[in-house]
């Protein structure tokens, strides 16, 4: 599991018993019998407070979870989370993904990839009748959204007016509840330490969401603010920043049956979704996304088979869309093999008949239920037609587009920019514009564009968007060859593959955009009215569906507190904890009766191969081999453990997240589960589901007796 | 498991128990008890007539085993043992290995790689006392050698009388008893199937050795004869050889608990070494190789990275080099793991204080035993010695050595040429000859030879080959550059990678030899001298062994008989029958508590990941979404069985065999064992050891369903 698409979720879950459940913090004495029963030590209503120990030392890397484990600022999370960081300080000549990297002193430390950020959360309020006031309620369409927009943001404005914060507004169970969760942005984010790709990615994609799992997927940054401890633009002068918390490591190992608690930044679970938007999902949506994956995957390969520097540019996108390929597979695979959507809608009608047995609960949620159930199904018609679109966009012409919609928002006051495009925006935004030729190569980019602008200009014309048409030049029966040529024309009409050609245009107005004749700039310009008249559309339902769905979503709540079942809320890539045991399975994958709870480092070297995924440094085999464990050796196992299962309730966002024992100490990072487990995110499933940690053991030793990082054992008081 | 570099073993074992024991099938009545207890419905005698069913049906490949299954010729056997004949039919442009073959009618069969034979076995005969006469009993050293070679090729030359026949004498029970072999040979074959290697090859090199599998491991080839029914060269006019017997394909399907059979060619075990040469190969021989072939490997890659037509020639390398690098790795973490050494040790002194306990035991054996141990160790020193510079040999010297000696062995009376330069070789040579530079890439020769060159030149001065050296000129300081403009000039100074140039070398006389001035002719000539020397000497230490170690084995036999142990011979590519029983393992790899006896086409989605080596054709997982099983599924499973494990006793050389139901019926394939299991090579470990079949239902699911052979399919009757 890697990085996930984070998007607020809208939706709640139902507690049925303690190992499913991302709890909020502020929830925790309300399960803090099972809890204490499942062994935690510490009193649970320390859990709760975001800015003492355990919490205060976990922190969102914006899609990663991870945690300070030092007093000067050092950051533990998984390779795969720092590995982008890696990749940008990576060259032909001096390969960091394959060699590793530490940092034996602070000035050794190289800058994270743009963009980096870590947030430390300080405040979290709730809102929620400051979002949806008075006047808000009675709003229906794109008013409402306007309107929620609109105390959204002010409500971020007033907050950010502290220098260096980022402020967000998070929604719980359904927009019933909002959050303002208020952050430190840290922006100077700096690689200390990843082990080579043979370690961190030992098994790269075949065995990723797999068991058994031999993954050292650890990493480490370091945050740095300026010398008056304030968040700041990346400098010589700047310090480490000292953590109000930071997490101990285990002084004992751990076993099968112990206590285990993760801390981290969820993404995204839909266990509460309508039957018609499972049934589009798992019939199309996945199915499609799969199929585009899988010819991205191609493309990209046969296009760099011959060019490793273009290869390297796109190591992270490959990385990331075999993930999602693998993750809508298996979810794919198991929705199959499973009863979901029956399950699904018999609950469903069993809580439509819940409504319509009571004539007030009628009146109060008929009519909203109905109207979800149409408007996500127009909806989803409407995903459906944008699709191929965004595949065939190339990747400067979404650039172009982005900066002018920037030029005319900057020509607003700042409170009425649409979200994305304020001032407080402006450092992000710099550095993804800034950094984007990093991570493309021409001849890829054009290869891919041409796959799907076929696909596309294949579908019905009323599928078509004309704008886009029109602005590319592009219509239905075109050869393949006309298309390429067009297709050449325009990239060979735009200097945006030009790096300061792009920061240049974030300063410019709309009227230089309109007098330009870089040929995506003007497609810009082009499809800019089309499309806020389908953003408008889009508001429109999007309005509707928030009310409709919040009201849904409380006849639901309602519902399952009549059956006397308490609620959690859909993870929303907020705060939240979840725990459980350690513990093998007793059914495995095709062809393995059960899985152990431990993997070892026996693995590695029954694995290894000495080529592509399962490539383990010598250094590291000799060490295996001279069984060189130090204090690591687990008593039982006889060696170092490498990786262990637990029942948890994780999903991408999760990774790098700390798992903590019984005392809150740090026992290991969450880092995926495996492929049966994965459909938990829609129904979650206790016989099978089961997250995969690496084990700080594993972490330490490698540190000591491969890569002899001693200087940042020290740091952690891990010597 | 993939094919063995077969030699003859001169050595025993002793069956402790029924999955232990590769039989001569003369032997079965021995374990007539045994074979009904597992369950066999055959009479046993039956299966000790190798021109009667079912034995008549398996054939060798020369280092895979096969067996027909039609009565017009038709072969199956591993999609590995075919895998050189479908590299050296691609091409970049049409790449069979990557999109299977099929051939719809006989026309469109192709030849196979050249050197493919398929060996009918005809005749077994005793020759024991024809081999060691009494007058070569008197002899030792070199001219017991000579008297034996002489004595076999005599006879080998008689029984070759018949045309289109290959004879061999092969040793068994450590040259105690030897058997002359007559095998019909035939030299047209040709590939009519092999699945894409998505299938025939999925899951590659990181799932070679493992459990769980999912490979396809299935491919065909059809024998050719003249029209009058004898061997004969590819040409158009041959026609399909009409086997005596061919095997019936199971209508029902296997189970965990059946009895199962498996009937080959093993090629070589080593049950019963010394101390001392288990410890030499395990201390410096297969660590020495395993570091060389990771080197190979590594070299390979990084030449060939942007040449995809090298890659092609050099495909069939990298698997042999990859297959043996995780057996050899296999093996050494196993003996690390465990106490054979110890053990052997003592099983041994125990054998050496029976000897010594009688007189007359001691008289005969005594001096025997502590010969072989010091001749072993002389041998070991040799073997050491020569390492480096047989890899170090650039490609075509070692053609050039070939070729020259043949022209030195062409100038004698064919029966007193050396064994392998005869006239009944002339055929196998030409073609391997032939065939060199589909495999050869200069590039890539060069860099393999100027890494073990350098590793060559840095052993101490004593280790040298003086010969080799002036040769090729190099010496020990020499720098990387010179070593390289030294090879420059060597590869630049000889034309023998021209086919037809190194055709025209294999009718010239030593005379021609001399007087050319060919770089690699002329270094061959050089060295010729001198290795005759060598071989003199390694000729008389090979006597002096043959007589300690045939007599070392004598007493170990009697020793075992004394304690009432059955005696089984080693594996030395002759036919062996090995019963047992289809079974999983209570404990499987690293993280998994265990295996099941089955895989199901269920995995092979898990472990699709669209490229590399985990990449099923689409049609397949197409197929399996939409459970297309026909009548394939397994009754329990409710879907397509893959692969299944069973107790059986094989090793390399077994690749290809018929596994066979209590009726004789065909159920798979053997094809591979589990890493953990290879170490049974040595000494056999009856809890872990369990090898690999592919389920004779997936091979004609696949047929059926995803690659619509319906001719073979109805060939074979199994529509």
């Amino acid at each position: 599991m890697k990085k996930t698409l984070l998007s607020l979720a809208i939706l709640t879950s139902f507690a049925a018993h303690a190992d499913e459940g991302m709890w909020m913090p502020q929830q925790l004495p309300q399960v803090a019998k099972q809890l204490k029963a499942a062994g935690l030590k510490l009193d649970p209503n320390t859990l709760t407070k975001l800015t003492e120990f355990p919490m205060g030392a976990v922190v969102s890397l914006g899609g990663c979870s991870a945690s300070f484990v030092s007093p000067e600022g050092l950051i533990v999370t998984n390779h795969h989370c720092v590995y982008n960081s890696v990749a940008v300080n990576s060259t032909p000549q001096n390969d960091l993904l394959a060699n590793g990297f530490l940092a034996k002193t602070r000035a050794d430390e190289l800058p994270a990839a743009p963009g980096s950020r870590v947030f430390v959360t300080e405040e979290v309020t709730n809102v929620s009748d400051k979002i949806i006031d008075a006047a808000t309620a009675k709003l229906t369409g794109k008013a409402r959204i306007d309107a929620i927009e609109k105390n959204e943001k002010q409500m971020v404005a007033q907050c950010e007016k502290d220098p260096g914060h980022r402020c967000t507004v998070a929604s719980y169970y359904g927009g019933l509840e909002f959050y303002l969760i208020k952050q430190l942005e840290i922006r100077d984010v700096r690689l200390v330490h990843a082990p080579p790709s043979g370690i961190g990615k030992f098994g790269g994609d075949t065995d990723n969401w797999m068991w058994p799992r031999h993954t050292g997927d650890y990493g480490f940054y370091r945050a740095y603010v300026s010398r008056d401890g304030k968040a700041a633009d990346f400098s010589k002068d700047n310090v480490p920043y000292v953590p109000k918390h930071y997490l101990k490591i285990a002084q004992q190992g751990v076993k099968e049956g112990d206590f285990i608690m993760v801390v981290g930044y969820p993404g995204r679970t839909n266990r509460h979704r309508l039957p018609n938007e499972i049934a589009w999902t798992f019939d199309w949506n996945y199915p499609a996304f799969v199929k585009a994956s899988g010819e991205i995957l191609a493309i990209i390969d046969e296009q760099t088979k011959n060019d490793p520097a273009a290869r390297l540019k796109y190591a992270g996108q490959i990385a990331g869309v075999n993930n999602y390929y693998k993750n809508r597979k298996g979810m794919i695979a198991s929705y199959q093999d499973s009863d979901i959507l029956a399950r699904k809608t018999a609950e469903h009608n069993a809580l439509k008949s819940w409504v319509n047995a009571n004539p007030a609960r009628k009146a109060e949620f008929g009519s909203s239920i109905d109207d979800a159930e149409k408007l996500i199904a127009q909806r989803d018609q409407e995903v459906k037609k944008g699709f191929f679109v965004s595949y065939a966009t190339p990747r400067f012409l979404g650039s172009a587009r982005t900066l002018y919609r920037l030029a005319n928002e900057r020509a607003k006051p700042d409170a009425e920019r649409k979200t994305g495009f304020q001032d407080r925006d402006t450092p992000r935004l710099t550095s993804v514009i800034a950094g984007q030729d990093r991570t493309y190569d021409e001849k890829v980019d054009k290869a891919l564009v041409l796959n799907f602008l076929k696909q596309y200009l294949a579908q019905p014309q009323a599928e078509h968007n004309a704008a886009f048409d029109a602005a590319l030049g592009v219509r239905s029966g075109m050869s393949d060859a006309e298309l390429k040529a067009q297709l050449d024309t325009l990239y060979a009409g735009s200097k945006l593959q030009d790096k300061a050609e792009r920061l240049a245009w974030m300063k410019k107005s709309p009227q230089e955009f309109k007098a330009s004749n870089d040929a995506f700039i003007k497609a810009a310009v082009a499809m800019y009215e089309p499309g806020l008249k389908q953003e408008a559309e889009e508001e429109e339902l999007g309005g509707k569906i928030q009310q409709a769905y919040a009201n849904y979503m409380k006849a639901k709540i309602a519902y399952m507190h009549s059956k006397g079942q308490a609620v959690y809320p859909d993870a929303n890539s907020t705060l939240r904890v979840t725990f459980g045991k350690i513990a093998g399975r007793d059914h495995g994958a095709d062809g393995t009766g059960s899985w152990t709870a431990f993997t070892t480092v026996k693995g590695v070297l029954a694995k290894h191969t000495g080529e592509g995924e399962f490539n383990a440094p010598e250094r590291q085999l000799a060490a295996i081999r001279a069984k060189d464990f130090g204090k690591y050796a687990d008593p039982k196992l006889k060696t170092v453990p490498v990786d262990y299962l637990a029942t948890l309730d994780i999903t991408g966002g999760n990774s790098g997240s700390a798992a903590l024992n019984a005392k809150g100490e740090l026992i290991g990072l969450a880092f995926d589960g495996t492929l049966d487990s994965i459909i938990s995110d829609w129904d979650f499933n206790k016989a099978n589901t089961r997250d995969i940690q690496v084990d700080v053991r594993y972490i330490l030793w490698n540190m000591k007796h491969v890569d002899h990082a001693d200087n940042l054992l020290k740091e952690m008081k891990a010597e």
